[in-house]
């Protein structure tokens, strides 16, 4: 493909990518389809000569869109928002475009500075002090394995360099509350911490990990010989945005030299505005925090803040020296190879460069505190409404409920196909997509706010629409 | 932004882009700029307010541009080609514009099923059987790890589903040639193998693995009580891209019931040519595989290919089930979150299926050839020319050689500051970019080829280059 080929191409996708998102209302926000519909439309080798771009256009428009479920959708109140604002487009254009590796500050310089300006800026919008270092990883998933190797390393006194964990000494533990995110039992499996050294603390009746439990689980350990090695707080879980006990928890990590990771996956967005801080008040005293802006921010798929306090510890568990890797600057710059589990960079920094040059602080703040007050109006209809039942507190977007019609209460079998036909038909009628999920054995329904483009009539679409489901 | 704005600096970018293709040679290979430079180009804070897109335009050509490192520049012969053909921007374009999470089939149906089919198109195009299934990886960094964390509970009997590695039992031993990548490394430390049960294998002469010292080397564990966990067997070295002996190690591993991974980062790319399959002739015998089309192939950074013949013991190793990521359709479609480390996923497999429609297996194949040409041409130059040693094998589209005046050959450090300050000047002069490196103690000069836009007359602009830096 030459030059020509490319503008004439990349103008026409532009316009395709601006008029779905103008008509993504007009479709169903979950995909229809069922298994094996979107393979059985491809070919089963790949084509021999070249020149069929124009068929993948057609193919797409015909067949894989209906595969797709429309995580930009204003009705989207699945999972989590996962935003990729117009401007984050744009500044994937330029990164796939100039192509660079920012592995090394050498192999392309501007990647790795922009990336330390941008996460500096970061740093300052969310209300972190100046201790803190950052680095974009991809997933908080990556970013928690690396927090507990981090914490492997230091309560292991560095056995990675030596004999590996099979050396024996006391066993190493890991605390999270039970509520924690998937990536957190993943990760601690993964760095070879093993399950019987994991300890789900049970969580308090607002769903937030129970400091008192969270002592005796240490206590229990210390006493058999085992080294609390790692904690991690959850600021806003998954279920149910619950906010645990940070500072508690903080004093505690200190007390028995523990690895302190804040998980504040989808909530740390939140910082940005200062009436939400207190949510992490005794984030200063974590050794790392994870959060998402790919998530609830704006900024695309991937794009995950870490921040640690002490770099050179990342680093040493981190880095290896080969010489086909080393460069003259090498001492005076930040190689951010070092500073996660993978090599190649793509240059993700220009994607939140451009947000917020876009956006500006003060836009992002705003568009989250509609998103706050979205999540509370609908809070309100399901406190105000006879037959819903609020089962969490709603600190940030995500409202969680169900809905008890007086003639099931007593039955918990009933209630649940109840609540699952609830969510079956508003995903299934593609006005709108939400999670059912089930929290301490009770099924109910998960309405997680914040697409960009959700504004109150669609809150209350779905509200209308949770009525009349629950009604029929 | 709304959607005209995004459309009019769309068309803007991509042609922005286009332009910056097609002046691609006018601009120095490797970015001249000095540590901090680019930086002070920014305010220390974020704008309060928005609107300033343009402003970060104007910033990106005065003044980040010049803090790149070309790695689409046809005169970039560093490090390793890492091609993102024009298809793979606008496939780009597609996947940022979507916005989709493929982490699970429902979270976007197409997602999961175009990777299937073009991963099975992959897997055709480099010759492996339909006993393989493959996943898009990220970087082979992470997907090497992956297969150590396979490896690691295969050998140890799911140590993570107990105690962990902590429990003692035989350490479990990672063994790899000396001349491995640095990623092979770091994954078992990782892992937690420890440095003290990873065995780099001394090499032969053409800088592959020695079949008889890693048969020594297994043996002596053994008798010590150690048990051979994972063999990772490099099909093109990064240092020189030698060829470990596949099929001999893959007897070792079958008799020691090790776990055999074949890291094929770089080359895999040539396994589309049938006249360069022999190079991994016993790569069915291995447990898994990672290659990166994000290299030589075309498809843009991050896709790198995973297969593995036992998806089960690989989703049993990663997979965690929590209530809100389970969904109606579990059990009859792949979840690739389960695939891997992380859970997020981005629509990669769009990039893959756009390179292949727009140039086809016989285009990739006619690019792969010429590029192997070229190296061939100038292994040729080196070899006829006095003065010049080559000091590896060419099996692929990398030359290792150095320059030795009759005046210095029998001073090594003498030697080695005179090919340093030939690479310095090729690389300062701006016209080419290759690596400086060392093997076995000696000071050499890297020239990899395989940029898309490499034609024979960059290559003799290479030559001309050297023969200049070496006589001044």
């Amino acid at each position: 493909m030459n030059a020509d080929e490319f503008r004439r191409l990349g103008h026409q996708l532009v316009d395709w990518v601006a008029e779905y998102r103008e008509r993504i209302e007009d479709r169903p926000v979950m995909s229809p389809v069922r298994p094996g519909e979107i393979r059985s439309r491809f070919p089963a080798s790949p084509p021999a000569d070249g020149g069929h771009l124009a068929e993948a256009l057609a193919l797409l428009e015909q067949d894989v869109l209906r595969g797709i479920t429309h995580w930009n959708h204003p009705a989207f109140f699945a999972y989590f928002p996962s935003n990729t604002a117009y401007a984050s487009v744009l500044a994937d254009i330029l990164a796939s475009g100039l192509g660079v590796q920012g592995m090394s500050w050498q192999t392309s310089p501007a990647a790795t500075e922009i990336e330390e300006v941008v996460m500096d800026w970061l740093r300052q919008m969310v209300g972190l002090s100046s201790a803190w270092s950052g680095v974009i990883h991809d997933t908080a998933s990556t970013a928690t394995l690396c927090a507990l190797l981090c914490a492997r390393e230091k309560a292991s006194g560095f056995s990675q360099q030596d004999a590996g964990l099979q050396a024996g000494a006391p066993p190493l533990v890991v605390y999270a509350s039970e509520q924690g995110h998937s990536s957190i039992e993943k990760a601690a499996l993964l760095a070879g911490f093993g399950r019987s050294n994991l300890r789900l603390i049970a969580t308090d009746a607002e769903h937030a990990l129970d400091l008192l439990q969270l002592e005796r689980a240490i206590e229990t350990d210390r006493t058999a010989g085992r080294r609390p090695a790692a904690i991690v707080a959850a600021i806003g879980t998954t279920g149910t945005t619950a906010i645990d006990p940070l500072a508690g928890i903080a004093a505690l990590a200190e007390q028995h030299d523990a690895w302190l990771h804040v998980d504040a996956a989808m909530a740390g967005t939140a910082m940005v505005l200062p009436e939400c801080r207190w949510m992490w008040a005794g984030v200063e005293r974590a050794d790392s925090v994870v959060f998402n802006p790919h998530k609830w921010m704006g900024v695309g798929f991937d794009f995950s803040a870490y921040y640690i306090r002490d770099p050179e510890h990342l680093v040493r568990v981190m880095s290896t020296n080969p010489s086909y890797l080393r460069t003259a600057q090498d001492g005076a710059v930040k190689n951010f190879r070092d500073w996660h589990i993978q090599l190649g960079r793509r240059f993700r920094a220009i994607k939140l460069w451009f947000l917020l040059l876009d956006i500006g602080v003060e836009g992002l703040r705003a568009r989250i505190r509609r998103d706050l007050e979205n999540a509370r109006w609908l809070k309100e209809q399901v406190d105000g409404t006879a037959g819903w039942e609020r089962v969490a507190p709603v600190p940030l977007q995500t409202v969680c409920f169900r809905h008890v019609p007086l003639a099931l209460a007593d039955d918990e079998s009933a209630l649940a196909a109840h609540n699952l036909e609830i969510a079956r038909r508003i995903n299934e009628g593609g006005k709108a997509y939400l999670t059912p999920s089930t929290l301490k054995g009770r099924q109910i329904i998960r309405a997680s706010i914040g697409s960009e483009t959700t504004e109150r009539r669609h809150v209350e679409m779905l509200w209308t629409a949770l009525e009349e489901a629950a009604r029929n």
